[in-house]
This record gives C-alpha cells, sequence and structure tokens, in this order.
C-alpha cells in the first residue's frame, strides 16, 4: 500500500510533467509559425490573420519579443476573461454549457470537500482500529472509513454526511438544470433567425405510386397545415458523390504534394506508382498521373450529380419541410400526422451543420430491428470484449509470430528485441483496442441510424461512460475481467454485490488518486499542448500548402469532443461521489482536476476547437442523468459497506436515500427535460410577432431555400455546380445568397461530409 | 398430491355449482319482478319498459309461460348475437375492447393448447423417471415435465414449443394491437360529434394578481391560438356542495320510506331517534323530522352555491378550453405552451363523465410528492400488508375479545360457539382486507391526482395485478407471507430466484387447477346470477319505491370494474403462460374459462352494466403490457427449471426468448402506443373538413358551453338553478338544450357524482 510520502511523490511528479507541458505550450504558442495551430478558432471566425505576414523575415517565424516570455502564464487569465455572453456568439451554447460540466463539478465538491476534511478526517482519524487491528496500512487508511471500528456509532457522521453531500448535490443539480433550460431557451428564441427554427425533418414519406416524394410531401402538408406549410426540400442520397468528392480532394493533395515538391526541384519530374499506397505497381509520372486521375473522378462526378439529377430513386423517403412561422414549426414537430405512427414522422429538424445524411432514409421497422443488434453487440463488447483481445495477444505472442511468419525467427530471437517484444506485444492490442474504442461506438451509433451528429455522439458518450464504468471504475476494483466480474454479478444476491464492491472501494483510494493525477492533470495539460496538431500541421505545412487556402485547410482546429470528454469527467464526479464519505482525502485530488480541466478547455473553446454543430445544450439531460446514477451507487455502495461494520441499524436511513434520489430525479425530468425536447408555442408566438413587426418583408422562403442541401453540393467550390442548384431552387425565386459572409459560417463538420468509414471518424 | 380422479370430482363438483347458478339464473331473468336487475342496461337507455304494467295480476310477477322454461339456455345464443358494430353503439367501445381480453385470451390459448396436448403430453408421458425415481407422484405429475429425466435431449421439444407459442403469443398481440388501435381511432373519428374531441383540459394555471382565472386562461389562449380558440369553461370547487347534495339524496330516501310506511299503516304516525343511526337520541315524528332535515339542507345547499358564485376562490387553476376545430384542439393538446412546463399543462380532456372533479387542482410539485408517497406505501402494502392483519388477528383471537370485552366471556365460552369463532375468525381479517382491497387501492389512485376516473382504474388495475401476483402466485408458489419472499428475493442471487420459483411451479399445477375452477368456472357463474344487486333491488323496492322514478333509482346497473377484472383475467393468462410448456394439462381449464366468462361477460354488457365513462379503449397498451411481462416470467422461469435439469446447453437458447420479447413489446410500443395518447392532426383535419362541409351553420360555442359543468349543478333535478346555470353562460348565447334526449345520456359516474370517500369507491 502506497503511504503518504509515495503520494505525494507522485503528485509532484504528475505536477511536474504538468508544469513542463505547460512551459512548452507557452513557449510554443507565441511562435507565429505556430499561430495556427494554437489560434485556429480565430482563422475560422476571419477575426485574425497570420502574422507571419508582417515583420522582420525571423520574425516571421520565431518571437522576438521576449518580454512576452516572461508572461508565460497570460493564456490563464486571458482564458478567463470573457463574458460567457460572448463566448456564446463566439463558440456556440454548446461549448458553454459544456464548461458548466466542470463548473457543476467545482460547485458540487467545493462545499463537499470543505465539510468532508473538517468532519469526516477528524471522525476517522481519532481512531485507533486499524493501529488495535495490527495490520499493515498506510495514512490513507487512517483517514478513511476503515480506521473506525465495528458498530462504531461514529458511524452516524458519515451517514449524516451522505445526506447532506446527496442533498447538497441535488440542490445544484437542481440549480443548474434550471440555469441550463432557460439558457437554451433564451438561445432558441434569440434575436438570430436560423434554418431549424421554422424547419421539420419528415422522415419515412410512404411511397406513392404517383406522386414524386416532393409533390407528395407538399400535398400532405398543405392539407394538414394549410396556413402554415411554406415549403419543403426533399433529400437526395449523395453518398456515393460525397465519396467521389472525398478521393478527389485526396488526389488533389497528391497532386499539390508532387506540384510543390516539382517546384522546389525542377531539375526531375517526380514519379509515383500506380498500386497500394504507391509501393507497387508501374511507375509514372507522378504530375502527369494526378492530372489524369483527377479529370477522371470530375467526369465521374459530374455524372453522379446527373444521375442524382435524373433518377427518382436517389430521392430518400425524408424531406425538410418549412413553415411560414415558428408556431406553425412547433405545431408540426410535436403533434403526429397521421393514424400509422411509423409514417410520416415529424421533429425538430437539427441545425444544417448537425444533419447525419446518410441516415435519413432508414425505415422504422429497420431502426427497430438496429437498435436491438446494437444493444446486443454494445453488451457483449462491454462484458467479453477482453476475449478476442485475449485471442490476439496469444497469437501476437513470440511463438505465435515465430509460427506464423518463420522467416522472422531469426530477428525476433534475438535477446534485445526478443524482451521488448515480450514486455510491448500483450499490451499493444488492448491498447489498440482502446484508442478505437470511441470509433467503434461511433460506428454502432451511426448504425443505430440517429440523424443528427449530435445525438450520436450523446448516444456514444452513454456507451462510452458505460464501458468504462464497468471495465474501469468497477474493473478497477473489483479485480478481474468484465466477463468474471458478470459471473459474480449474475450469481450473487443483490445486496451482496454492493457488499463486495462497497467493502473494496476504500482499499482503491490510493490507486485512484494515483490515476487521477496520470490520467486527470497530466492528461489535461497534455491536451492543452495539441502535440499531434502541431506536428502534424508542420507535415502539411511543408508538403502540401501552397495557398493561403491550403494553409487553412492544413488546420485541425478538432473539436471539444463530447463522445470521449463527457464520460471522463463522470468518471470523476463518480469518484468524487463514492469517495466523499469513504475516504475524503481523494476530494482534493479531484477539485484541482476540475479547476484545471475548465481552465484548459475555457482556453481552447475560445482559441481552438470548431465548432462542429450547434444542438443548444440537447446533452443537458444525459449530463444529469449520469450524476443522479452515480449518487445513487455511491449510497448503495455505502449501504453495503456499513452494513459489514455491524451498523446495520443505519440501513433504514441509508435506504431512504437513493429512493429520494431517485425521486428527485424523476421530477427534474418532469420539469425540465421538456424543455430539450420540444419548443413551447408561447415563445414560438411572441418571437413570430416580434419579427413580423421588425421585418415584416423578409423573404423567408428565398432564406431557407436551400439551407438543407446535402454540403456536398453547397462545398463543391471547385465546380459551381449550377445545374444541381438551379433544379433545387426550380420553382421558387432565389435570392442572391451573401457569399461575403461564408467566411463567417462554420466549416461543415467532419462526419457528415462523408459516407461512414472507420477510418474517418 | 391430487390424483386426476381427485380433480375429476373437483371439476364434477364446480360443474355441478356453475350448472345451479345457471338454472338460478334461468329461472330469476325470465320473471318480470325480476327484469330491472337482469335488463337494467335496456332501461337506462330508455328501450325497455316494465312487463309488469300490462297482462293478468299474477303475470305481473310470475312467469306464466312454461314454454319459455324450456329454452332456459337462450340467453347463450343471444348473447353471441349482437354484432360488434352494434355493440359498440349500445355499451361503448370500452366493453367492447374490454370483451376482446377474453377473445385474446382464446386466440392465444386454443393453438397452444392443442399443440401442447399432441406433442407434449405424448413426450412427457412415455418416460418412466418418476418411476424409477420410486416417489409418489400423481398422474398430472407423469402429464408433466417432471417425468422427464435429467439430461434428457427430450427437453429440445420443451425449448421449440416454447419458441412456438412465444412466436404465436407475439403474432396474436400484434394483431389485436392492431386492430383495437384500429377501432379506437375509428371510433374518435366517429360520425358523432363529442365535446372532448374540441376540447382541453389546462391544468395549474399560475396565479395572477389583475385577472380572475377565466380571464387569463381566454388572454393566454387568444394570444397563442388566435386562430382556433373557442370558449373556455373554468373549474368550479364544488367538492363541499357534491356532499351537501349526496347528504340531502340520503335524508329524502328516509322520507320516502316513513311516508311509505305511513301510508301503508295510517294508525301510527312513524317515529325515529335523532342520534346515531336512528338508535339512540329524542325520539321524534319521522316525517316531520326528515322533512325538516331536508329544508335546512335545501337552504345549506342554496347557500353554498351563492358562495361558490360569489368567491373568486371556488374557481381552480383549471380550464376546459374548447377550440374551433378538432385540429385546433389536437394541437393544443399535444404541445408544450411555455417555457416552464410545470404551468399551462395541457392535455386531451377526459370525456365529461369520466372526468375526476376533486383532482383538478393540484399542482405540479405537489402531484409529485403524492406520486413517491404513494410508490412507498404501494410497496409496504403489497409486501407486509400480513404485520397489520396479524395484529388484528392476535386482538381477535378469543382470548383478546376476552380481555378486551369481558362481559362477553360468558357467551364465548360456550363450547359450540368457541369452535366456531376459534374457526372463523383468524380469516375473518385477512378476508376483510382483501374485500377492502380494490377501494384501498382505488382510494390510492385518487389520491395520485390523475384527472380521469378512467386513469384512477387503470392505475388501480395495475397494482391490483401487481398485489395478486405477488401474493396470489408467488405466494402459492412459494409458501410463505410476501414479507418473507421479499428476503428471500434480496438475499439470492438473481439467476436462483428463477430456478427456486421455476422448480416449485410443477408441483403446483394440481393447486392452480382447483383454483380456476373455484374462483374461475364458478365465480363466473356466480357474476351472472347477481345476487347481491338482486336482493338488494328487492328490498329498495319494498321500503322505498314510491314512483317509476324511484323504481329506476333502485337498480344497481353496477359497471365491468377494470381495476377489479382485468387483473384477474391476466392472472390467467400468466398461469396459462407459465404452464403451457411445464404442465400442458392444465391448460383446457383455462380455456373453458376464457370461453365460458366471454358468454358471460358479454351477456353482462348487454343486458346489466351501465358504462361509466368512455375512454375509448385508453387501457389495452396496459393489457398488452402486462400479457407481455407474463410471457417473459414464464421464459425466466422455464429457464430456472431446465437449468436444474442438467438441460444447461439450453440456455443460450433460451435466453433469446425475453429479449426477443421485450424488443416485440418495444416495437409494439413505438408501433400503436401514439394512437393512444395522442390523436393524428391528418385525421383531425379530414374530420373538420367534413363537418364543416356538412354542417356550416353548426353553433359549435353553443354546444360546447354547457358540457364541462360539474356534474352537482346538472343533477341537482328538483331545484333547476338558473342562477347558477346562467352564471355559467353568461357570456354566450344559450342554445337550447333538447332535455328530451336526457334519458339517453348515460347516468353519471357513481365516483365523480361527490368527494372521495372511503365506502363510496
Amino acid at each position: 500500500m502506497a503511504s503518504l510520502a509515495d503520494i505525494g511523490v507522485s503528485a509532484g511528479f504528475n505536477l511536474l510533467s504538468a508544469l513542463i507541458f505547460l512551459l512548452a505550450f507557452a513557449f510554443l504558442r507565441i511562435q507565429p509559425f505556430n499561430d495556427r495551430v494554437y489560434f485556429p478558432k480565430w482563422y475560422l471566425r476571419g477575426l485574425r490573420n497570420s502574422p507571419m505576414n508582417m515583420g522582420a523575415f525571423v520574425g516571421k517565424f520565431v518571437n522576438l519579443d521576449f518580454r512576452s516570455y516572461l508572461k508565460f502564464l497570460n493564456w490563464m487569465p486571458d482564458a478567463l476573461k470573457m463574458p460567457e455572453s460572448d463566448l456564446i456568439e463566439h463558440a456556440g451554447l454548446d461549448s458553454v454549457v459544456y464548461l458548466r460540466i466542470y463548473i457543476i463539478g467545482l460547485k458540487i465538491f467545493v462545499p463537499v470537500t470543505f465539510l468532508a476534511l473538517t468532519i469526516l478526517i477528524p471522525v476517522n482519524y481519532t481512531n485507533n482500529t486499524l493501529e488495535s487491528l495490527k495490520v499493515t496500512f498506510s495514512k490513507i487508511d487512517k483517514l478513511s472509513i476503515s480506521n473506525i471500528e465495528l458498530g462504531s456509532s461514529r458511524f452516524w457522521a458519515h451517514i449524516v454526511m451522505e445526506y447532506a453531500f446527496t442533498f447538497w448535490t441535488c440542490y445544484v443539480l437542481y440549480k443548474e438544470y434550471a440555469t441550463v433550460t432557460s439558457m437554451r431557451l433564451q438561445f432558441l428564441a434569440s434575436e438570430k433567425r436560423r434554418p431549424d427554427q421554422f424547419t421539420v425533418l419528415v422522415r419515412n414519406v410512404p411511397p406513392d405510386p404517383d406522386e414524386s416524394v416532393g409533390e407528395l410531401v407538399e400535398h400532405f402538408f398543405l392539407v394538414n397545415h394549410p396556413d402554415h406549410y411554406l415549403t419543403q426540400q426533399v433529400v437526395y442520397n449523395a453518398n456515393n458523390l460525397a465519396q467521389l468528392v472525398e478521393e478527389k480532394k485526396k488526389k488533389q493533395n497528391w497532386l499539390d504534394y508532387y506540384q510543390l515538391k516539382y517546384s522546389r526541384k525542377q531539375e526531375t519530374r517526380p514519379t509515383t506508382k500506380t498500386g497500394f499506397l504507391g509501393l507497387f505497381g508501374e511507375k509514372v509520372d507522378a504530375i502527369d498521373y494526378y492530372v489524369a486521375e483527377i479529370e477522371k473522378l470530375t467526369k465521374m462526378i459530374a455524372e453522379e450529380k446527373e444521375k442524382i439529377n435524373q433518377d427518382p430513386k436517389s430521392i430518400v423517403p425524408a424531406a425538410f419541410v418549412s413553415f411560414k412561422t415558428r408556431w406553425g414549426a412547433a405545431v408540426c414537430a410535436q403533434t403526429q400526422q397521421t393514424r400509422n405512427p411509423t409514417i410520416w414522422l415529424t421533429g425538430w429538424a437539427p441545425e444544417p451543420r448537425d444533419v447525419y445524411w446518410p441516415n435519413l432514409a432508414i425505415p422504422y421497422v429497420n431502426l427497430s430491428i438496429r437498435r436491438l443488434i446494437i444493444s446486443v453487440s454494445f453488451f457483449f463488447l462491454t462484458f467479453f470484449f477482453m476475449i478476442p483481445i485475449a485471442f490476439v495477444q496469444s497469437l501476437a505472442s513470440l511463438e505465435g509470430i515465430g509460427k506464423s511468419a518463420p522467416f522472422l525467427r531469426p530477428v525476433i530471437e534475438m535477446d534485445f528485441i526478443k524482451s521488448v517484444l515480450q514486455g510491448f506485444l500483450p499490451g499493444i492490442a488492448l491498447k489498440l483496442f482502446l484508442i478505437f474504442l470511441p470509433a467503434i461506438l461511433m460506428m454502432m451509433s451511426k448504425f443505430e441510424g440517429f440523424e443528427a451528429i449530435s445525438a450520436l455522439e450523446r448516444r456514444s458518450a452513454s456507451r462510452y461512460y458505460i464501458f468504462n464504468f464497468v471495465n474501469v471504475f468497477l474493473g478497477s476494483v473489483i479485480a478481474g475481467s468484465a466477463f468474471e466480474q458478470l459471473n459474480i454479478y449474475l450469481h450473487s444476491p443483490p445486496d451482496k454485490i454492493f457488499v463486495t464492491v462497497g467493502v473494496a472501494i476504500p482499499m482503491k483510494a490510493t490507486f485512484f488518486i494515483t490515476w487521477i493525477m496520470v490520467d486527470g492533470w497530466a492528461g489535461v495539460a497534455g491536451e492543452i499542448l495539441r502535440l499531434k496538431p502541431l506536428i502534424m500541421y508542420h507535415l502539411k505545412n511543408f508538403f502540401l500548402v501552397k495557398t493561403e487556402k491550403d494553409r487553412e485547410e492544413a488546420m485541425d482546429a478538432g473539436s471539444i469532443g463530447f463522445d470521449t470528454g463527457e464520460p471522463q469527467i463522470q468518471l470523476y464526479v463518480l469518484l468524487g461521489l463514492v469517495y466523499a464519505v469513504v475516504t475524503p482525502i481523494l476530494l482534493p485530488f479531484i477539485l484541482v482536476f476540475f479547476a484545471f480541466s475548465y481552465l484548459v478547455y475555457r482556453h481552447q473553446i475560445i482559441n481552438v476547437y470548431n465548432q462542429e454543430y450547434e444542438s443548444a445544450a440537447a446533452f443537458w439531460p444525459d449530463v444529469h442523468g449520469r450524476i443522479i446514477g452515480a449518487m445513487v451507487f455511491s449510497q448503495l455502495l455505502l449501504m453495503g459497506l456499513l452494513s459489514t461494520k455491524k451498523a446495520a441499524s443505519s440501513t433504514p436511513f441509508l435506504i431512504a436515500l437513493p429512493i429520494l434520489t431517485l425521486w428527485f430525479h424523476r421530477f427534474c425530468k418532469g420539469r425540465f427535460e421538456p424543455a430539450f425536447k420540444i419548443y413551447p408555442l408561447q415563445e414560438a408566438m411572441m418571437k413570430d410577432t416580434l419579427e413580423r413587426a421588425r421585418d415584416p418583408n423578409f423573404n423567408l422562403k428565398g432564406y431557407l431555400q436551400s439551407a438543407y442541401i446535402h454540403p456536398v453540393f453547397k462545398n463543391d467550390d471547385e465546380n459551381n455546380d449550377e445545374a444541381m442548384e438551379n433544379k433545387l431552387d426550380s420553382d421558387t425565386v432565389l435570392v442572391a445568397t451573401k457569399r461575403g459572409s461564408r467566411r463567417h459560417t462554420p466549416a461543415p463538420s467532419r462526419r457528415s461530409e462523408s459516407p461512414p468509414k472507420f477510418m474517418d471518424i
């Protein structure tokens, strides 16, 4: 068992590594040639120009102003300066509310830590149980609940504290839910007109032999919403086209690379091979080859567009229907249209950037089956993922390699390589799996058929949390694979499970403290350094970039990554709630994590991340629900733990807690969740009235006409496809779109650009 | 253990008693003086006149037509003759769909029985396991799964059959759900105009210092539904008034009784005592006393009405808001009105008869707390109800009586009385509790705050089913009180619970067969005889009835009683599904129950029961859900049972069944349940258009104006309260209501007439 001194050393080490990251960051960020790596958000918003265009030559690349090196922690107050309202304007509501998850962690745990340290630590420490038991123990154990003798009435302090913590957490949760709800409603009703305020996504349009999808949709809504219907846009199945465009872009990159190479070294024309990865096949002149390839693809793209244009089958049975008023859209989105609730499904259209196009065409029964398949697969993934990995590990052992690739035998039998491989190989399969896990979960969500990227990420986040909960948290507490755990759960009585886990909890405190420092502190400091984007940017910059536009494309702003970030925070909340009463000394470490990450992510959101979509904080009910789940779990664990401490008379007091907590959850669900699903009519009506008074002649139809065009038709800048756009707008007068504002519209999200591919995620 | 012969005897005995009930019924129903007991529905609909008004004197009371005695089973084909569409017209959709629950039982179990008897019985019977074990066993056991040796491959027959039964049941459930859904939608969209098609119930109207509730509601909906709002009706808190009216009615009954007594025996004027139950207190002239009392009450009622009229506090913060079109109402009912989802709550108004008035004023937080309290109480009621009963039983023992009432000691010490009491007393507390249980559950539902009687009954039915499931089904299988069972469940691993119950299942087959015959067969035959209403009617007829109108009031048609009837059927479905594979010989007994009850209840619905409300089959999702639950439970039990039979390799095959069944449930929920919650806009629009074309000048406002008046203002026939009705109609032109059709409008439901009182249920 680790002593306090050990933990001190570990903390010092991790603090040091975090400090080194921060220093490196402070140094790198003020170098002009890294400007696009550390401030991409400002470039994307068009508010910053490259500092490399001005000043002396050296000053273009290296910061020569030595004063700026002294203020290397400047970014911290800067990150806190921007007020919340500006931040919403700058980075969207999602980002701001995401930051509130860290805030909620602080709000919950600052008072909890204070109370726990001042009350529970003395209560625990002034016992001599561990000494009297004559077992080896550490200082940490002496501060924990383990130090209290069986049947002691001191346990009442812990029970009272658990009540206090529960009520405080519920209070904070309630307040936050109320705040986020009102922020969301304010945002939705904000001054700015947005296409999704007027638009409803209609899915599962039934087939009709006489009418096209577009006509059918138009007639249906003209009949059933006669006073409010404005216009509709059908959805084209452009998945093939998107793939071709993607391929063309790649080839274009290669062409750029070779052209740049040639321009730098005019004597030899670069060559390439036509086969796999440019490694095999015929040797050809690279520039000529890629020019020809791009021409071919351009032709194919034109053909594909023609096909989509002509073929009625390329229209999927879904449409974006727009209404004259927000009221009309709110009514349509919230009501059922026909007897059969599996056709003409209506719901709020996601924001244009947020639409996940490939999933718009899935019929109802199919969706239902997909959900079943994914649920079952996820169960197996969570509990049995070790089985294929163990299999791969056995293959990847030295003997396995020797057998399957005998020619490698002489190499792997060298002593040095052998020992490296033996230490390295068994872990690599697991490590690879864990790296790809978010991608696998995202694929599962995509297969399940959600139509918005935000929904995909929310679902992935839930799954990732469950996976972490089972395999990281429970897996660390009860040693053994998830599969063995499952066996334990199935074959123990329900109350015994909580006893088993509850008893193991205090013993794992030091492990989790170390883990918080490595994964939390150092991990977050690594995030701000952006090592991978830094390297990638400079590689691209060297090999591909010819123009300023290329340089813009070379930037990889990244995004918050809700699907992996939020589950991580939740794991810390869970640890905090579980250990608050049991081993309170863990709490300060969590506080440092929350405060530090808040700082770092606020900085990143202001300066780095590109907002992929705007869901108006639609994820908050999930965040709330997971904290509630963690609370209930911690209460049950405490019950299990105390039941072994001969404090059985406390059980009735503890059993009320999960019931009250679950009731509180239900109450909040009823009180706030509707605001995250629907849009109240009063708000819609107010906004409509205001707008009609202020801007009575606005051409709404023109504004909405091309809001929901598949991004592949929009982004294809090189071939401005008049034909396509003309077809889409054929039945209306087109209002001139302001190309000047193009810069301000955020880049399309990476997920919706192309069909789902594994490596693309 | 009972042998086949024992069961034969029991079956014969129960069949005989059922036959005796049926013969008695056949004899009694054709006597003219019982006409109002056995055909009240026809009187209520105004389609039948008393046969006692015509013919010879004796013929008025006794049926002298001997041919009619020969056709004593005539009612059976008669009950089946009325086609379903006529039955909907005659008794409402709820009744017709209620009968479909029996039909679904037949549809599921006829093929299941056939398959089980032809396949599983031979598979079971051709073994000699029980003989070789040299244990005592009965023929029943020989036909059951117990007769198959451990690890035999014959178990595959049972697994395949379980699959077949599951798929067949799901198929039937799907078909029925589809049929009931389309019946409901057809009914809702039917020709007939109904107030609830245009009306939305608004709850939790926020308080406003400047406006009355009525004004506030009007302004809110004029602003937010400007094109559709028609009118509104506020809800008066008339609970006190209803109580007074009820009291007056009782006094009137006594007055009638004494007047009748005096008119028969003119020499002495009847007297009564003013104290408790007329047993204590001053002796007074009965007729004068009651005349005075009624006068006093009439005055109090007038005052109370005046008070309601004047006092703004007598208006509760809820209102019935009517719209110009069904479309408008559908939109308002299905959308959220304001930011705060706990105020301005809108939902479809229940049918006027269905409204449960006392609950309309409960605010949201209050509701949420009530729900928590009731959930916890119901848990304790289910698992710990034996504790107070055991306590009462100990009090009600002979010693207890001797102690608390020493003067009774000489009586109870007589040998005969002692032995009777000893046999009788311990059971009486339990019996009384079980008789009052539905009333207790109904009180709980009322406290929970549902605003429709149909919702109250649905909730009570759910609870009654759970109670029966735990205490009747599980209580019979695992001997021991529910509290002891709870202990077992909490302290066994989840898989062991199903093993424990599953192993006990085959041993209890004979018990359940006997139970089906006593509770099912004889119970249903008793239902048709209507012994209690028969006696009550003749008593009232003799003591109270003066006029034909009094006689009409003396009829007690009763109602289906969804809250107790449906859980009973579900228990039979559960038994059938559990035993289908285990002891198939039980199935024919269940088939007889379903067929016989269908016949009896169809007869009763046609001739007897008064429809209390019309919820348009809103209960079907509950029925469907409970059958699914029973299926999953039976699958888990079979898994538990087979795991002890060393047929472990079958587990993976069986585990797929509950997963598939639950998925099927989710699928059905998505496919059909919306139709039970909401009303599709297309239907509303179609109906609106049709009506506008057919009847363009209909005064809808007048039609709806008084649809939702508290029944106490409507029924008070004696004092036609012009003042009240004038106040309610003050702001509109009143259309003459057709008093002639009054007879056709069903009597108001017994539950909504008066405030909630224990004995009133």
